[in-house]
């Protein structure tokens, strides 16, 4: 960490800054520029909460050279993180296609749309029961009922499931589940974070539409600090100003945080769209991109969707998608 | 509600859309432009999913003409909403200057700051108990004993108290809080959001720094619809590509949501631009947009203060500038 | 178009406003709903200035419903546009790859650069000579003297050249140039874009860093308006939140544009993420993601390239990132 | 400037990137981190290609430390810059109200409204000849006469006049216009501010709704650099993601931009939010703001306004606003 100070801070101010440091555990090291004075802070800096010195009032700017993430940063753990989800692996060259309905609606329609799925070469399935709606007035997820029919659908078909948790109370409902994905409204919902470090079992992390790539780490550093190691981290769009699409797919976050971390990065480009014949060359180039996963929105009936149903495609539709993403996952594995 | 078809849609596809949307009750009205045909919804379109429209094969895009939220609207409640906190009045005409620290520290702190402030004319008491940090290994607040430190210092001077909430599971605490703040992450967490519309007092709901104002209203409406009426506004700053101050402070969104809404608007300079010498012309300006209040962060010794320091002025600081808010709040009134 | 109007309107207001519009060769269609009385205009609404209409004191708000592009748009014009550039055919489904440096600096370089591009298969030679900087005290480009050696290259190898333009003034010296390039920061340069619509060679158009696809399309119609129908968009990065990589790549333009318009639409990596190892896969994702080409920074020293050296790769990078880019078009193409 | 060094960096590199440094003039102080070493460069850095060093295969990140722009620089020109416009002063506690028509539209409408806005107290007048729009289809101006009329109104009432220019081929037409004005578009075409450096007039430089502070006094830079110091500094609003004004007032611009730099700064209300309703309660928070003086929008017969009627004002109402400016201002000169 580097602390520029303003022009006019007196000898005596610094030497007391330097001491309150060195209180701290860290070393110093003083270096006079031609127009600014600088300190660079040498050890654990990501335990000093950057705020506190900003407030001082000889500091013009503090600004950090290293990542504050540890436990989700490659630096310290070089090797990707492989996640087992019921035998089954992501990351680290295991490339995995999660699919489903956006909603859970009935035993017929999850049923339906897993079978098909998984014909197709999904090895996960989604579907939400909790949904997080803009609206109060908006279907609000069969909640508890939609997790039993989650359940059901795993027990007949196979496939790990994948459910959005909104609410720490909700956690107990959870405990078949195979994979708790915490949604981008939640991102920085950092109780919820915590509880999930207790956890034992992955978790699928999205990017808030208004969080930076280190904010998605240090979220998941959140929870890999409680003690849960098993994450999954998701782009799903982010906010812009540009309005054709829903939101703008950061497909740039692919690489970034695959140099950054070593957790697996998949990639929603349903909900980053928003129109399902935009996703579908979305998909595409995530796989293109070297993503470790896609997870996309599949519904037996799109036009009755009861929610999100511009962004699913039919199960007839991704089978000929999945096709195509099995084809150019193939050129990218060999290359 | 506008729907705008494909042009490829066929009179079959027309009728059975309309015949569905006569079935939801409401009524329809059609016209034929030259490239495109679009249908006219009448009736209560705030309880129609506006995705399930979109996501029908021949609608090319769907276009709200009302606003989705009823309650939290000025078309439907033309008179201010004035709230009630202890006898205090805020909206309406009623301004006021709530003030406090960042973070409760220790009870000395709390009741110097909250003494100083209400010296100076603040007329209700900020501080932090839980507080919302992006990284995990930075202080995360005094918790319950905070809450407790705020409530003795509210018995010394008289001052409402009103700090944040970060968990559904932490409501029983809040029992003597007298305004309870959603914090900006939390602004769409819809689980706790629906807790707050059965408690029966004051919210202060903060706007999410890449949220609308539509979704700020929206997330009124779920307290307001959950039977709580008594909702404050919080502009705090948004997120934009600059990056001399930590947010941008959006202040049209006073008269912008002063014309939306019958709720009353307060401003937070502090949050918005995270560094307090650009805070204090800020602050007037808020002031003469014609914002019903302020929420200022003041510390008795910002340099060391645990969190925020940067963003803190000291009760001398606040003085000064209580001075000079009441001066153009003065001629704000008199225009 | 549909005018919303307030409630308070007026029927002689109402009147008033329905012949001014059908004086202006429109058809109006009025529906009354239960919160709004909607106008809808019939005919050429693109020669209607909407602020013109916001305006009035009746008006709510008003909302376009066809786009305000002609010439540029597909509905009008179904067929893919192929641009012609010296007998090398550039979208309908022909795809290229334009390669060089960003700053032209000598003879050696560029002919060098070029000849290493053109045996890796690149197809169209990049240079600047005219170099938009944010500061007056960072290199230029060579000018007038870089177009000669531009020129110089092409006679060499028989590339054809693309060079970016940055004032009408500059205009003479592009004779000889194949394809005349306007910058992101130019995309609103009307005075510009209208000379362009009179020159009789292609224009490769940049996305301006925080525009929309719209108002892209609209500088568009500016040129092909003027008489220059062959136009290149291309999509370059925007400007979001996001500080990890230099912009935000926007790569659901390709499909987004590709469905409002029948031009050509290609990518630019090496701008939009600004670190040539995050750039690599971004290429890769254009192509899968159906752009029509791409257009890469290549540089046979880029550690001492003048400007831009983070985002440039060496001629054996680029010879690699080839035969991958050829890989992956083969399985698009066979899709 | 700091420069961070990978973690790999071998002692020859840094030693040929030490003495490459020197080379330009630059001293170096390196010293080491626990996980990173980072070498300090003092000297003028403000002529080094931040670009170039982050291309370097050694470098992990650049950092600034001082501001790239100089003559701008509050740092080296401690005095408010005051300008001259005809012997009216403006910055350096010299506040002044520009008012005028965005289009000029006719003789009667110009001096009209350059009559009563200078009745109700603005001291310059401004009035579009060339206007940058969006569609090739809208009005462009009335262009030379443009100028022509607006110098007869000046002639008549003897307010000095600001209009914009948008192409160094306009200059010539520009002689005896007071004030020079580059609008948005055109903050970064860096053809035209270095022509305006030679220009013996002052400029209004408005921000670009994509630019950060630091770009826009990277433009003044341009213009300082060319000779020309009178620079006026004007926020006309960003682009955001919020919909309801039609851009975002970054009001903090005011105290951010007064500490950068000793130019004067002014305020544009009417572009920033578009509506005239919002851009009252804008104009006044403003002032509070400190800045140095508006720009506003005033037109005859707003309805029909060839050109943003919406966010232009009546000459009564301009009259009415004044006079809230007024006093306000008076409040901020006495605090």
């Amino acid at each position: 960490m580097i602390a520029v100070l303003k022009p006019g801070a007196s000898k005596q101010q610094i030497e007391s800054l330097v001491s309150w440091l060195h209180s701290r555990g860290l070393k110093t090291n003083i270096f006079e520029g031609e127009h600014a004075t600088i300190i660079g802070l040498i050890g654990d800096t990501s335990q000093l909460d950057i705020n506190l010195l900003e407030g001082l009032e000889i500091i013009e700017s503090v600004k950090r050279i290293t990542e504050p993430f540890k436990k989700a940063n490659r630096k310290f753990h070089p090797m990707d993180t492989v996640i087992d989800i019921n035998g089954l692996k992501l990351g680290g060259g295991n490339f995995q296609v999660i699919a489903g309905p956006c909603s859970v609606e009935s035993y017929e329609q999850i049923l339906s749309v897993a079978e098909s799925v998984k014909a197709s070469g999904a090895t996960m399935l989604r579907g939400g029961a909790f949904k997080p709606r803009t609206s109060p007035y908006d279907f609000q997820g069969l909640r508890a009922e939609g997790i039993e029919l989650l359940l059901e659908a795993k027990a007949k078909t196979g496939l790990p499931i994948v459910s959005e948790i909104m609410s720490v109370t909700q956690l107990p409902l959870f405990e078949q589940v195979d994979v708790i994905q915490v949604g981008a409204r939640n991102m920085q919902n950092f109780e919820l974070l915590k509880e999930l470090g207790h956890v034992k079992k992955p978790v699928l992390l999205k990017r808030g539409f208004m969080n930076t790539l280190t904010e998605l780490l240090m979220s998941a550093e959140y929870i890999i600090a409680g003690g849960n190691p098993d994450i999954i981290l998701c782009e799903r769009g982010i906010r812009t100003f540009e309005t054709y699409t829903r939101n703008t797919l950061d497909l740039s976050a692919v690489p970034v945080l695959q140099e950054l971390s070593h957790l697996p990065v998949i990639i929603d480009p349903s909900h980053a769209v928003g129109i399902s014949r935009f996703m579908k060359p979305m998909a595409l180039a995530a796989v293109a991109s070297g993503a470790d996963g896609l997870i996309i929105e599949v519904h037996n009936d799109p036009p009755n969707a009861i929610s999100d149903g511009a962004q699913s495609i039919t199960p007839e539709q991704f089978a000929d998608l999945s096709e195509k993403i099995r084809r150019i996952r193939e050129v990218i594995v060999a290359l």
